[in-house]
This record gives C-alpha cells, sequence and structure tokens, in this order.
C-alpha cells in the first residue's frame, strides 16, 4: 500500500531542523509493508497544509502528519485538519486526564495554554502521547487513512511503535516489501559499480539496486516487492551470496550493522576489552562505541589526547619520538596505540594521528592526512591515509577507517589463534 | 522569491538516509533571499519526479533538485529531465575535459561509466564538480530557473557556493528574509511560552515567532520578511532587546552558536585551557568540542573512563570513594573533574558521570541520573540532573547541561577576578 509524509514547520523550510523525523517514519513504514511514495514539507501555514493534505489523499491509501501540533502560537496543524475535515475542536476528557496526569507526575501546575491541548477535532480518534501534551490524532475519510503526530522526535516515536503500527498492522491487506543493505569499506562508488556491473545486469527486475555512498562507505540496497515473502527473501539471499563472491575484501556488514557494533560483538565474545588513543579524530570513536548500549562489557575508554603534552604524560608517548617524526606519524600513532593499551589496560587499543584541517597541513603532510595503529595483545597494525580537506567528513572517514582497520586485526588475530 | 526543493532518492523514502542536503540548501538560499515554500521528496522513477518538477514549477520561480546524476543504473534525473525539457544528451567536451582530469590527479583510468557522465541535456548550461564527475545542470523556462545538482552533500555543497548561489545573486530582484534565533538553555517549551507570552503578543504582523524544541535547548526564531533590509533589523533587534530583559538566565546565544563555541571563545580569550572526565558522555563532549576548527588552542583532551579502574588509574579517583558513593555520584564527578585538570593540565575540566540507560538503573539512582563537576582554577561547582530514559537524548542532553555549566562557571570566575 502507498503511503505520503507530510513534515510541517517553517524551521524544516528555513534549514534550521533537519528532517530526521521523515526518514525515521519512513523505514518503520516499510518494515510494515507500506511504500513511501512520497514526501512533503510544508511551512505553518493553513493553505500550504491544506495543499499537500489534498495532493497526498489524491494517490496515497495512508497519509502520516507530523509536527504543529505543540502549544504555541505557530502551531497550526490541528486547525489546517479542522478546515480539511470539515469538523470543530472539542475538549476530550481522556486526553484531558493525560494531560492533568503528565504534569502532576513533574510536581507542576497545567496551564491554559496545556490545557488546550485537549481541544481536538470531533472527527479524531485521539492517540495518547505519554511523553508529551499533545495528543495524535487519527481521522478515516474516502478509505484513505490520515495520523497527525506531533513533531517533537521522541513523543512522534513512542506513538508510531506502540500505537500507529500495530493499528496499522491490524488494517491487514499488506504487500511485502523486502530490503538487504550490502555494506561495504574502502571502494569508491564508480570503482564497486564496475566490479559488479555483471552481477548487477543479471538481476531480476523485481529486485531493485540502489548505490549508497558516504564518508568511507559505500552501502547496495536491495530492494524486492511482492506478495510472497520467502520467494522474494529466498531471490534476495542469492544474490547477496553471489555478491559476496565477486567483493568478499570489501564487504564488513549489512543493514543496521555498525563498524563499532560488529567489532564489539567480536570482542565481547571473545572477552576482549577495548581503547582508544584519539588525536585528531578527538573523541569520536569513543563516542562512537559508547552510544551502544552496554559497551561497557567491552569497552574501557579513550585518551583523547589532543595536546602534545597529554600524549606524553598520558600514554608514554616519548617526546623525542614526537619530536624526531612529528605528532602526525605512523611511529607516533603506533606509541600511542600501545600507550593506551597499557594506560587503559585493555587487550586491543586504537592509536590514531592525523590533520583533519582547515589548518595544520604542510607539503609532505598536507590535510587529511592520518596514520591509524591497531595494537593487539601480540603485535600493532598500522596503516597511513589520505583523506581530503573537509574537517567534518575526515573526521567520519578516520574514525571508519579505524574500526575497519580494527575488526581486520582482531579477525586476524583470532583466525591465527584457531 | 518563491524556491522549491526537489530531492531525488529511493533511499530518502526507504529512510536509509536522512534529508540533510534540503535543509542545507533551504538555509543557504534564505540567506541568499529566496523563502522555500516547500520541499519534495521522490524516488528514482521517471513519472514520480516529472510529477515534482511540474507541481514545483507551478508556483516557484526557482526549483533546486538534487540527487540521481550519479553514474550507476539507478541514478534517471538526467533522462527525466530531458524529458521535461524536451531535449536530448549531448556530449560536452568541457565536462568531459574535467572528469578526465579528476581520474588522472587520482592516478586513475577513465571508465565507459564516468565518460557517460559528460553527457548533458543540450537545453542545459552544465557548472562544473570539481570534487566528482556529475556536474550540475542549469534550465531556464517560462521564467523559471531549474538546477539539478548531485545528491552527494560535500559536492552538492561545493556547487551550490561557488555556482549556483553567486549566479542567483547576479540575477537580482531580491526580497530581505532575516531570521534572528534565541538559543536557550534549562527552561522547557510551554513554562517558556508563558514566560514570554505578553512579549509575543507585542509582536508586529512582519514578525513570525517560532519555538524549536531539542533535547536541552530551545530555540527562538525570529523571521521578518520585506524589501527594507534595515528596517527589519532594527525591528528585529528591538524585539531581542526586550526579550532578554524578560528571561535573561536563560538566553545563552544567538543564531549558529553552539555551547561549546562560545565556552571556547572565552577560554581561548583569556588563554585558559580546557579537558575533559567522562563517563556516560563516553567522549561525547570531546567531539563535539574537537568538531571546531582550532579547538587544539584551549582543548587540551579528554579523558573518557569508562572503566572504573581508568577512573583510579589516569584520574585518581580513590576506590574508597566509589565504593562509598558509587561512581555515579556527586563525589566521584567532582574526583572526576579536579582529577582531570591535574592530568590533562589544564585550568578548567569537566567532570560528568551517569547513567545513559536503558541499563544500569536503580530506584535511588534511576537511568538519566546524571552528576556534573567543573573545576576550575580555585574552586568546583557540582550539579544533579534528572534526564529521561532514552540513552541517545540522555547522551546530548548531558553534553549541553555540562557546556552550559562550564559557561556559568567561567563566566562567574571571570566577573570574580574583575
Amino acid at each position: 500500500m502507498d503511503a505520503s509524509i507530510i513534515s510541517i514547520g517553517n524551521e524544516l523550510l528555513t534549514g534550521q531542523t533537519v528532517n530526521t523525523n521523515a526518514a525515521w517514519i519512513a523505514s518503520r513504514l516499510n518494515l510494515a509493508g507500506f511504500a513511501v511514495r512520497e514526501i512533503q514539507v510544508v511551512g505553518d501555514e493553513e493553505s500550504e497544509i491544506l495543499r499537500a493534505i489534498s495532493s497526498a489523499a489524491e494517490h496515497a491509501s495512508l497519509v502520516l502528519i507530523t509536527g504543529g501540533l505543540g502549544p504555541t502560537r505557530d502551531d497550526i496543524t490541528k486547525h489546517a485538519l479542522c478546515q480539511y475535515f470539515n469538523c470543530s475542536l472539542q475538549e476530550d476528557p481522556a486526553v484531558l486526564k493525560d494531560i492533568r496526569g503528565f504534569f502532576r507526575r513533574r510536581g507542576l501546575e497545567i496551564t491554559e495554554l496545556n490545557r488546550r491541548q485537549a481541544l481536538l477535532p470531533d472527527k479524531a480518534t485521539a492517540l495518547r502521547n505519554p511523553g508529551g501534551t499533545a495528543p495524535g490524532l487519527w481521522f478515516r475519510q474516502n478509505n484513505t487513512t490520515f495520523i497527525a503526530m506531533p513533531g517533537v522526535p521522541f513523543e512522534m516515536k513512542e506513538m508510531m511503535d506502540h500505537q500507529v503500527i500495530p493499528a496499522l498492522e491490524k488494517q491487514g491487506g499488506k504487500q511485502f516489501i523486502i530490503h538487504k543493505t550490502i555494506l561495504t569499506q574502502g571502494i569508491g562508488e564508480s570503482t564497486l559499480a564496475e566490479l559488479i556491473a555483471v552481477w548487477e545486469s543479471s538481476l531480476p527486475e523485481t529486485i531493485q539496486l540502489a548505490y549508497l555512498p558516504s564518508p568511507g562507505i559505500v552501502r547496495l540496497r536491495l530492494t524486492a516487492q511482492g506478495d510472497r515473502e520467502q520467494v522474494l527473501k529466498r531471490l534476495i539471499d542469492q544474490k547477496v551470496e553471489e555478491l559476496h563472491l565477486i567483493i568478499p575484501e570489501f564487504i564488513w556488514g549489512y543493514d543496521d550493522d555498525t563498524l563499532e557494533g560488529i567489532t564489539g560483538e567480536i570482542l565481547k565474545q571473545h572477552g576482549l576489552r577495548l581503547g582508544t588513543a584519539e588525536s585528531c579524530t578527538g573523541g569520536y570513536i569513543a563516542h562512537r562505541i559508547t552510544s551502544i548500549p552496554g559497551s561497557s562489557e567491552w569497552f574501557n575508554g579513550c585518551i583523547a589526547a589532543y595536546a602534545n603534552l597529554a600524549k606524553e604524560k598520558l600514554l608514554n608517548v616519548s617526546p623525542e619520538l614526537i619530536r624526531n617524526h612529528g605528532a602526525v606519524s605512523r611511529e607516533v600513532a603506533e606509541a600511542m596505540a600501545t600507550g593506551a593499551q597499557k594506560a587503559l589496560n585493555c587487550h586491543y587499543a586504537i592509536g590514531i594521528s592525523g590533520i583533519a584541517g582547515p589548518g595544520g597541513g604542510t607539503k609532505e603532510k598536507p590535510v587529511g592526512t592520518v596514520y591509524i595503529s591497531v595494537a593487539g595483545p601480540s603485535s600493532v597494525i598500522s596503516r597511513k591515509y589520505q583523506f581530503g580537506d573537509n574537517r567534518e567528513r575526515n573526521i567520519i572517514r578516520a574514525g571508519n577507517a579505524a574500526l575497519a582497520l580494527l575488526k581486520e586485526k582482531t579477525e586476524s588475530d583470532l583466525r591465527i589463534a584457531k
């Protein structure tokens, strides 16, 4: 079934807010068997909202709307919906009770502004909002379902997962959409495309391929759509297996895998612990790792040694080494890795030193030069990388390269140990 | 003048990629005096692309298109544009030369797939792409300008900043759109709305107000639109000044200010250096700081002490203290801050210990409990926070709270020193 998403909010049209909601909703709808055909973003203006809803209703059987349900005056979605469905606002006692409870739990008094949140279009069914004060709204007209939710991401997500998706799944009549994403690292988009051109031509019409490049990583997404789930799955599995025979060295994971998650699993399984010594990435790798729930089971910590003195004192990198080779050098990256291994008392440690930019480059070591070392229980592996001139991208690419090198090193150590 | 953005790519409709491009383009267009009225996201399908372009052309004088210009088969934007403008593909010698140069500089051979990138719709003017192989395309029809750019963010940004925006500004006929965003911390959206309700009512019709909440921070955006730039600016300045009298304690910055950027400026100006000792934020604060170019001038480094042993060994937190008060406690956060001050040899240090979740909570210290300390040259300040139950949000909120506390502490110290 076809779905359409409408995101409402001036902040999305001025670029002050990135529309993460639409992407999240789309991925959830996909899992529930809805294909999103279109996303529209419009401002907090009644005529624009009405135009977007009418246009969506023309070709979608499900219209999901977020934003503009807040308590402040710039939020006008509820009024636009009354207009569209030709109904009026009425206080909903159950919702008012929810709102009172919300404030009571926080030891706060309910205000007039909050109370108005309980006014709902009388043709709508309310969706509870345990995380906030704006209820969701569910309408049904001419075989199309319209659902309006708050724009605050965590309120919307709670509402989608616990109310909207279960209700949609009950409606039934589901088509299957199967996605499989193959994650590659260490190869550019067009080189990859040529390596797998013959395989790509062999894909049946029911399977679509997309190339999704990002700093240091190219994702290959296969999509199959139809009404026989098992057939689609087998078809995709077979094609993924074939691909694995063509480019085994570049594939590191699938779907929502992350380099940090995969490597963490390997370490955890073998009772190994990790630490990082980060210079140019300044804590970015540790942040990615510690964003994973439970990472404390295998991650000991990070020393982001930005100043040379910190490298010397905390990581025991000798001042002579820095003087002779420069802070950005293979030798210093190795000393950082082995220093972190000791200081953080871990089996594996990443050492990383480079020039993220925009300043600090020289002719021999231009911006984007990065040395990465991984120290393991019995040996150290090091590699030099040459990234681009954008600081943000360089930090991300260095992070991906370091985690890929760590994965390579642990896997190779474990193979030898077998 | 009104603009419309069309983002093309199946990955945007499946939610695998977040549409950061549209937000970035919108903010750049705003600065150049274009108001974005609508963003449309469609898949890599000719009929959908054509429908989106037709719809955009109905009410916008500028249509910006990104995505689907890559070398792989799923990229079909160029063909859809040929269809819309009724023209055909032709090899552009200048573009071909660019592409050859691109590969020569990388020591690579040009392939047939790359060569096809030089085929352009014959009604289009090419925009150079120094960062990639897909040129941009510029069309003009019925007083509307259509510009297609690659979807790879850094290629698109380079093209926008160096070619598209300068060319649009030359076209002239500009309206002015003035934004001013006031950044607040430490107060929720609806409480804030009531505090400033009278002021909000006093805003003239030419000024619009929007509330933009995010974890730990509410941004208030004022927008004025008209043809007399100075009048608009004075109007906004006056309203901001009034607001500052009402909620001085909650305002910490304006527009693109970041807590880390503002505090960094203060530290740099006074020759003060910073370090962080992070437990539950695991390097997140250091990552935010080191994402700022030149932060090495005032940032010494971070010790993300995830394991207790790391807290003891690197930060000199005594095992008794951890035993008596627990790793998540005011006492340990303070010891981490003063420990980091010494270990990282800096004037100021943040110590932060908490339970990010989802595991690790107890009845006394539920998930979301965070202690933050800032150690300065002569004293330490500490505070307890109770955030929610979402790990990702808790890390962000803890980071914002820590940087706000650091700002408060340095400003108070500097006032006393005066």
